[in-house]
């Protein structure tokens, strides 16, 4: 199917950050694209971007970005998910016919969302996608080319979209060296809220915790690698956590309401000396734990791609 | 005061896991012992420890383990720590006039009153010791001589323990190539309640609940990253964290409270909307960690030796 994807000549991205500067870096590495522009709304950043050749030129989202669009191939919108409305109303009157629209936003009801209220006639070349990769880290210095290698991207198509547009962006990302799935988007928002929205809110929610505390200094000064590992992620971005959760707050709050049953489970077992009880849970997560991390392991690292799907 | 400390020619380790086994053989890499010896429950374990040359022989825990003690220099106890009241029993009438008992569990009031329980004239020879260092797996398999290099050793000793055995015990883990720091024993507890014991918990706790789910085969089929290392620690041992989470039940629930109520204002905040409030959590968290993270690595990944107190 990648044969038929259409050629990049001319990339737009939209939030050239972590996310959309490392796929930047990615599809120069492959010779997969003309020319890119960065679009933002931090001149420092762009500046940035541009000196590390992440983007060959750019123009701040203040500016006459929209009059790109006509002749952009494709546009990559990784921003904040709470930017989406507006940045696809600004877009829609400007696209030329052929522009594909996709997205690399943790969050996918959302997104199709604001894509329906905003996009009309280039609804069916707008491609969700969502790439499972990223580190703690934020802004274009944080870019680079191999982030995608061996990771996926989940693209949840709507029924209109355009197949084409799928393949297009598809092959982009293989590009990049990512692999493909595909799922129902409000599958993909129920999965990440138990497998990521959780395990950030409760990262985030334990070092606030801590950091409040009169002995915080103390308290820090004895943590190791284990909460090193657990926290690594309460050092990513505040405000694409705040859009996140809000985007997909039905789940989260789902996912929040579950995992508090079975802190209370834990606590009660605990207040009753019940050593075997804990025991059994403890277990029961190592086993999966190490399960999942061996089925991981013989996959490379990664979940395999949609193409052969794993058996 | 390392130059007062006594030569250890004869060692006994009981427990040879991965604490136990990466202490012997630290203590064999740095030539600061003469003679291993291993005592445990497992005899495949005990036989493989032998093999892989972590130590010299081996008395498996039923066998008459105790007749070496009037001639050893040092007993390090490296076994789950519900297992030492009884240990401590077992080994009080034979030890030596000069024996120096030590160990290596998580908890230390519950180690502390296990032995003044049982030690009686070899309570000032006892030192108890918390190495913060490990890894998820377990099993004389898994150790390694570098496990201690720049990681910390808490000292929590007596009012009666003598600083000559202290010294002895902080020498032996100087070999190892760790850092002493010295905490009250109850202080001890209440920190790593909150930085370790806690993080613990909460990941067995989600990696449980989401194994238990019908779909849980979707679930961590898409678990990246952030999940691999949130979780990292659910993979640790079911009985060793059974043991410290009874071991300081106390300290723990009062832990599991406070993170409730951070839980239960963060599932508020998202169910209002409030997405200055989450954002405001968010980012004291994100700066926390960092801060922590510039700290830690200024520091070269570890809390400084208490010799040199850091400012």
């Amino acid at each position: 199917m990648d044969t038929a994807a259409h050629r990049i000549d001319k990339l737009v991205i939209v939030g050239v950050g972590l996310i959309g500067g490392s796929f930047a870096l990615a599809q120069k590495a492959a010779g997969a694209t003309g020319t890119i522009i960065g679009v933002g709304r931090g001149r420092i950043n762009l500046e940035e971007a541009a000196n590390l050749g992440i983007i060959d030129r750019f123009i701040p989202l203040s500016g006459e970005w929209t009059g790109e669009l006509a002749t952009t191939d494709m546009v990559l919108v990784a921003a904040p998910v709470a930017q989406y409305p507006a940045l696809f109303r600004a877009m829609a009157p400007h696209l030329g016919p052929h522009t594909i629209v996709t997205d690399a936003g943790s969050t996918k009801q959302d997104v199709i969302a604001a894509a329906r209220a905003a996009l009309d006639d280039a609804l069916p070349r707008f491609v969700p996608a969502h790439p499972i990769a990223g580190t703690e880290q934020s802004g274009a210095a944080a870019a680079f080319s191999t982030l995608y290698v061996d990771r996926n991207v989940v693209l949840t198509p709507l029924p209109e979209t355009d197949p084409l547009a799928v393949a297009t962006v598809a092959a982009a990302w293989r590009a990049c060296g990512a692999h493909i799935r595909t799922l129902d988007a409000a599958a993909h928002d129920h999965v990440f809220a138990a497998v990521s929205h959780l395990p950030h809110l409760l990262a985030f929610a334990l070092v606030d915790e801590l950091a409040a505390r009169p002995d915080a200094e103390e308290l820090f000064r004895f943590a190791a690698s284990g909460f090193r590992d657990f926290t690594r992620i309460a050092a990513s971005s505040a405000e694409m956590w705040r859009d996140i959760s809000l985007a997909n707050r039905d789940a989260l709050l789902a996912e929040i309401v579950a995992y508090r049953a079975q802190l209370d489970r834990l606590a009660a077992m605990l207040t009753a000396g019940d050593g075997a009880g804990l025991e059994a849970v403890f277990a029961a997560a190592r086993t999966a734990r190490r399960s999942w991390d061996s089925r991981r392991n013989a996959a490379g690292g990664r979940v395999p791609d949609d193409g052969p799907r794993d058996p």
